[in-house]
């Protein structure tokens, strides 16, 4: 799956981290109220763009790969899908992925528009929750799907024992 | 410099991500010692994976790009290199990112070897202080260069406002 072997641009961008704890600002603080969070135990930060190369389809293969692959460290030292491990997800909306430096600068020409993006992350949310809620393996375990808001700073507090960084495009 | 502009595979892989904070473990606790940490504040997470298409060479340049580019959001709200901001750089080998999905199993055949790894990380590290050394904006910055030890677990913890994650390929 790795952008190389494909003749185009990726469609979309993952980046995944493993966590034991993370937090992540979902609404800011205004006069009215303090800033709200959410906030997962032990699973996996999952980091998503999209590009313009997507054109308003989304498969919900990729969400099934990224919640079947064995990228999590089991206390076995086994490496296990994050509905194995049993963990949690934490969707970041990450415009930056789609950067490319022009000289000093960065560029995010080929990222999707704002509209697009807030439905296909919408989108890609509700196959999350929707593979979730098929999968028998989530039943029996504590996994859970927390997200944060498309289009906000995604003020994040992460703590790993490892963060085995990977990068996944589709 | 996106691998999809490129013949072959990309010589080295890089996640950016910025910080406020970051603490990372270089020496795992013991019988004889607590654990080490070596930590940062206010800037930038450099996770670094060398593949086998690299073949010893590392060049300069890839540095010069990294601590050069404008990733970072200073306090006016633009965007300026880690010298300009001036930010701290925390460096983490991060083999994982050359994982190739094989079905379910990650695979990591592109990686190099262990020893090549470990000279060209520590190479990698060295052009970092070469470079912020020669520099006459470092100077007159608090701008320092942490790293953590190659083939280590990357024990890390981190406090954002905003990771701001970015992909650099060479």
């Amino acid at each position: 799956m790795i952008v190389t072997e494909k003749a185009g641009s990726p469609q979309a961008r993952s980046v995944l981290q493993q966590c034991l704890y993370a937090m992540l600002q979902v609404k800011r603080a205004d006069d009215q109220s303090e800033p709200e969070w959410v906030e997962i135990d032990r699973g996996m930060m999952v980091y998503i763009c999209f590009s313009n190369a997507l054109q308003r389809t989304l498969s919900p293969k990729w969400v099934d790969t990224l919640l079947n692959l064995k990228l999590c460290e089991a206390d076995s030292g086994k490496y296990v899908s994050v509905l194995d491990l049993p963990g949690s997800v934490l969707i970041v909306p990450q415009a930056t992925l789609g950067g490319k430096a022009k000289g000093k600068v960065m560029q995010y020409h080929h990222n999707i528009g704002k509209e697009e993006g807030l439905q296909l992350y919408s989108n890609f949310v509700s196959f999350f929750e929707k593979e979730l809620a098929l999968s028998s393996k989530s039943s029996e375990t504590a996994t859970i799907i927390k997200h944060g808001t498309y289009g906000n700073r995604q003020v994040l507090k992460l703590d790993t024992n490892g963060p085995y960084t990977h990068l996944m495009e589709f």
